[in-house]
């Protein structure tokens, strides 16, 4: 079904004015023009209009007006998504929550916390630490992506395979929805058998149900300790094999990374480069590619036996030297080049970045796989991520492919490679959303049954289809 | 919107008798009995007829029959239900799972099961244990209790605190919807953004939008070694003061149940009189409360730690002698009472069982206002419960009470408990579902928005309202 929307008129502007205040509404075209893109390819679509409320109650008079007069609207937090899930693509009006940057309350008490959909996630994260509490989700663009993208997006990051992803924090939303009412989809609670759960609905749909102005998450304490070892394995596949093994042995650990070499140099490089800064971690070449691995606690003992075990595993397989990082600033080195693969792999081409998840012991398949597709259709990828939990984020670089061929034929290539991960178990996204860029692939992973009861449930809160259309589905 | 349904024919009777045979169609009112009822409270409708098939297809094609001639389905699985989801209140036809009772893979790669719904949640724990592997979902009943029924109320159990209830350990569910399609929810894997989350949104959903017919649990490594401390306290206020504090503290228990003295008292002549079976642990008069706390890990120094944490905690309130349970038999007698306090409390008063969760801090002013609206009432509760989690289930006696009074006058003091809990930023269950219990008391948890939604869902789903009619909203 593809609807129509309309323009905003001169007078919904005014009225739009009325409601935020005129210093609020962003009409001038080149600052439009920021809130067009993220992170995803080079994807732009113009807004009509930009508005930055700052209330539940303002976004519910947006949405009512909009309903009423069938206009568009985008919701947009930090704009470093990497699907282009926060993308106007019928334009429209975008609404930005970067006003939504309060952290209303931390409650020690109850461990949880009470924010605003607006604030940095990495501000989050260190205004809990600073009262030795955890909020575990931690993705790569944690300083300057907004905890409601997250929820919007189900983001993970390292952490995740230890203590789970965006969704496994959130215990409540306060929600304006597309018709305008605003709603509280749960309780402030840990456990919730009442009634269909809307809470976990919301997170991970992507802007499409509700916009989220209040969120409500549950806190952990701060683990007191850590150690980080850096496997080099001389085969990709190893390093595959190697992930499951470990979690077999009886280990759990904070941070189970996988990189290929061509992301460290590449990595090393930017950094260098692009960044001015050295890194201390030397990538040799006869390695193919690197396990990062964190344990986590508040025992020595216990720690230095987990990583006996590893040891132990990793050993099994081929090995360059393991580093095991002791201090604060090697530990800070070896994260700052795993953090920096994305914009260093971004920095040397054009790419398309792929978020695939599968079973974690079919991992090595996967790996094998990519490149031989790879070679079929004569594109370089780099492959890293979070391969702990089986999420493998792969960068197709353009390099010095044509237009038309990078639009066509490896858009069939990455449809090779989601077939076989369907194939293994395993699906389109982990934790970056389907938005657009990964739209065209949903039927490989999802049978026509699946996405009718998805369309059902967007007519349950959008009757109109205004609120980010043409998403997900 | 109140459905009308249609009785089955004899001509569908025996288009039911050609799907799952002859054998699995039961029309004798006697054993029909038998699946009209629960526990709870006393509730029983009786079903027109009783089917049992054994495979997704069947289902299926049960589910096209009876969405063509608008015949109401119940779904149905070990029969301990607590909110009374799965009694046929329209009657119609009650699908048992009960033949769905094989584990088919429990994948050790991956940490991993696949299970059909029938199978008995202790099977299933025991079975992935010989392996090594931990599945912690483990309601007080799982020694009959269904995964299939699990799933349907989100069960928890003790070990929810640190691990999570049972919608933390589903990965993928095949279901058969109301309209006869088979799906499957999600995929194998442990993170998914992939489109809206259809896996959560079946867990919890009471049966009412699909019936399950296999299931894909994530499992973790089992823990090693854990501790068991038994403290009573003086006073229940101090008890439920005491649950924050240990959280507050940085630890985090494998098991944090409250339990008033009179839950230990009616338990331990329970196990006594009608169980034949002694227990050694004495509760004596002048406590109020005990809380039952349980550390695990891998590591002895680690436990021991955490172990002097809680003690350092409890140590601040008015505590009797704490008993820390060495032996297995010591271990095993503790939980003995605490699983039995169930059915012992319902052996000596027919009960309304409430399972409300508030965030644990608030527990304190709970438990005080809960005995203050039974003063006003004049019914006694026993209180108990998963109090790490903040969820508490209130058994409410009805005792020499006469019948209307119970049916009217409690039901509105059991309203007050809930606009209490409400107020304290909690909700009607945690473990135990809506079902046809808790269902009047909606209004007070949820706006009429949520409602709306809601109902929005199941449509989407099931566009005639077949499945488990008149459940939830």
């Amino acid at each position: 079904m593809l609807l129509e929307f309309n323009t905003p008129s001169s007078l919904i502007l005014s009225q739009f004015q009325q409601i935020v205040g005129a210093e609020h509404v962003i009409v001038d075209p080149d600052k439009r023009h920021d809130y067009g893109h993220d992170e995803t390819e080079d994807y732009n679509f113009l807004p009509d209009v930009v508005l930055k409320p700052s209330t539940a109650q303002q976004i519910s008079d947006i949405m009512k007006l909009c309903n009423q007069h069938q206009i568009a609207v985008t919701p947009r937090g930090g704009g470093t998504g990497l699907s282009g899930g926060a993308l106007p693509v019928k334009n429209g009006v975008v609404i930005s929550t970067e006003r939504f940057n309060r952290i209303l309350e931390i409650d020690e008490l109850n461990l949880q916390a009470t924010v605003e959909p607006g604030v940095v996630t990495y501000t989050f994260q260190e205004a809990v630490r600073a009262k030795g509490l955890f909020y575990p989700p931690d993705p790569s663009s944690r300083g300057s992506c907004f905890l409601g993208g997250n929820l919007a997006e189900n983001a993970g990051g390292p952490k995740a395979v230890k203590y789970g992803v965006t969704r496994d924090y959130v215990l409540n939303l306060e929600v304006v929805l597309p018709t305008g009412e605003i709603i509280w989809t749960g309780a402030n609670v840990l456990k919730n058998s009442t009634g269909y759960n809307l809470t976990q609905l919301m997170c991970g749909s992507e802007g499409t149900l509700g916009i989220i102005t209040k969120i409500v998450f549950k806190l952990r304490a701060y683990p007191q300790k850590e150690v980080l070892l850096l496997v080099p394995f001389v085969t990709n596949e190893e390093a595959c094999r190697a992930i499951a093994a470990i979690f077999v042995a009886g280990v759990s650990p904070s941070g189970l990374e996988y990189f290929e070499r061509e992301a460290a140099i590449k990595t090393k490089k930017y950094l260098e480069e692009t960044m001015n800064t050295s890194v201390g971690t030397d990538f040799p070449e006869n390695m193919d590619a690197y396990l990062l691995i964190e344990l986590d606690g508040n025992n020595e003992e216990q720690l230095m036996q987990d990583a006996e075990k590893v040891m132990a595993v990793v050993e099994q397989f081929q090995v360059g030297e393991v580093l095991f990082a002791e201090t604060a600033t090697q530990k800070d080195e070896l994260w700052k080049v795993r953090r920096n693969i994305s914009p260093a792999v971004n920095a040397y081409s054009l790419t398309k970045s792929e978020d695939v998840v599968v079973p974690r012991g079919n991992l090595p398949k996967l790996i094998v796989g990519i490149k031989e597709i790879g070679v079929k259709y004569g594109f370089n990828s780099v492959c890293y991520g979070h391969a702990g939990d089986g999420n493998l984020h792969i960068n197709i670089m353009k390099e010095a492919l044509a237009d038309a061929y990078w639009h066509k034929e490896v858009n069939e290539g990455i449809a090779e490679i989601f077939t076989l991960v369907v194939r293994l178990g395993g699906t389109l996204s982990g934790e970056h959303g389907i938005g657009i860029a990964k739209r065209p692939y949903m039927p490989i992973a999802m049978a026509e049954a699946n996405l009718q009861l998805m369309r059902g449930i967007k007519r349950a809160f959008d009757p109109n289809g205004i609120l980010n259309p043409e998403k997900i589905f």
